[in-house]
């Protein structure tokens, strides 16, 4: 009977009358597509207002979200001077969370700045940093920002996240709660969601295991989560697989790859009331590579190394530029 | 008689029986859409090697060329383990010849490059700085190059070019001359390539008219020109037009429009023996941004106003991402 009621609460995981999120892939790659990088566009289902998970591609997604009609729900106001690329670019997203500094976290957000509304870019200091001295300097790219060399064109307001509490996300009902992550060297971030009725989605930029980095980050990471999943309230994780299990740790390079993304969710579940709490959880994989090889799509690998090894009954979800998912 | 000689003459300036050049459009846009941002593959019609004009997009233009079958001539061997893709990025790319130093002109080459093979980065020593001290430091990304911050991982040779005489392109058979250009206070270039049959095309980065960047830039390389347009050698140029006529001068910004670019040919025109002789020319036009604006697209209001105004008989192309063109 236990048994019974358990599996049953298990199925309905995802089908509870949450309000939820709404997710649009904007760029699905870790590399080497340049105009498909890493970006999310993420909104809580109750508010109309977007902000991206990193900003590695932000127009060619945008375009192909619309190709795909991503965006159906949403009508460009008739006097309206944009398109409706233009409209979702300057009207609807109200600011940039940045993980870290590498080019494929950032490159849509400096090519599309100068046609780009006033926003807030979001990110730890030590990403601000990078942002102000190698991409928004006068060399790389005229500065945008309101920081840094040079005249400042005031476009974008570098707003630091802080790692000891919650902050509220400007022009949307979102707060967000920023977590380090190691990668290789690279202070990359998490950044936990909560939206009004208190159900919560983590993205995590590029992390390596933390056996592998030497670190405890990602645990702190899992024991945060634990009691939203015992409340039901964690609508999804998004976490990066750059490579598959071929992939010896030695060349990882601050990545994960199936197993130890196995791992780690282990963890998290060893750190919840009952261990089977997270069946059924949403967990969006990010940032596999175009292969430039003859063989297998790696996404169809890494697909069939976590679901052939998903003892947890995790819900993997597998996104291409242009989707649109809700969690 | 003389000016039927002469009509005659003009009518075949594309005709007669050339080398030439092959040119596949990697990159056709001037921004704001990353994953399609400036990169032309060139090689002469009697080499099998490519160089790239500017990288600013590559993988993604490499998807688009093979897509659009831009590259039904060739096998890519079978013990080769790269797909097709894989093997032009690898085996048929010889060196990239970058502009300067601005992101939407190297992109997807930093992107690729942990795929990528070894090559030759060719470039003004000011550009070099830029992709040293901004791109290639272990903070945008890893340092891929031979030069610059932190650990060399030695894959890029920064070979630095002169604009003191000709020098040969490693592993083509194209030479180059390189003229510095002014782009709103950066420097930027132009590359002049000659091919085995003393046959010519020219490649200009961003610039601006030489009289709102105060610069004698362009004049210089229309003296040059101007003999090669009287041997009926010049098979090409590559020029910028960023922005439609309605751009003022102020907001240019280092950059041309269709008025500005029949002014500067006509300056080209006037140091030849003949101010007809190049009429015919083939001038591709490069760096249309695209807009986020409702109405027409931009392409063709710049199309219709070269062509409109056009008594020099120039032969404008306009490209698109994927196409394969003969110069």
């Amino acid at each position: 009977m236990v048994r019974k009621l358990i599996a049953a609460m298990l199925c309905c995981y995802s089908t509870l009358s949450y309000s939820g999120f709404d997710v649009v892939t904007l760029g699905a790659k870790g590399g080497i597509q340049d105009g498909n990088l890493t970006a999310f566009m993420l909104k809580s289902n109750s508010d109309d207002n977007y902000i991206t998970l990193d900003a590695g591609s932000l127009v060619n997604g945008l375009r192909a979200a619309v190709q795909k009609e991503a965006f159906n729900d949403l009508t460009v106001p008739p006097t309206c001077d944009y398109n409706e690329v233009g409209y979702l670019l300057n009207k609807k997203i109200k600011g940039y969370f940045i993980s870290h500094g590498h080019l494929d976290h950032i490159a849509g957000l400096i090519i599309s700045s100068p046609d780009d509304s006033s926003k807030t870019i979001y990110a730890l200091p030590s990403v601000h940093q990078t942002i102000s001295q190698h991409y928004f300097n006068w060399k790389a790219w005229p500065n945008f920002t309101n920081q840094g060399e040079g005249y400042k064109l005031n476009k974008y307001v570098l707003t630091p996240l802080s790692t000891s509490g919650w902050q509220q996300v400007k022009g949307t009902e979102l707060k967000v709660k920023t977590f380090p992550l190691s990668h290789s060297g690279i202070e990359s971030s998490a950044f936990l969601f909560e939206n009004s009725a208190k159900e919560a989605v983590i993205y995590l930029g590029d992390t390596g295991p933390d056996s592998v980095e030497n670190s405890q980050s990602l645990d702190t990471i899992w024991k945060q989560l634990a009691p939203y999943i015992n409340a039901r309230q964690l609508r999804g994780i998004f976490i990066e697989s750059s490579f598959s299990n071929s992939t010896p740790d030695k060349a990882l390079f601050g990545h994960l790859t199936p197993n130890w993304i196995q791992a780690e969710l282990n963890k998290l579940a060893s750190y919840t009331d009952n261990p089977q709490a997270i069946a059924g959880l949403n967990v969006v994989i990010t940032h596999i590579k175009y292969s430039l090889k003859q063989g297998p799509d790696p996404k169809f690998v890494i697909q069939r190394e976590l679901n052939e090894n998903n003892p947890l009954g995790i819900n993997f979800i597998f996104t291409e530029q242009g989707d649109r998912i809700k969690l």
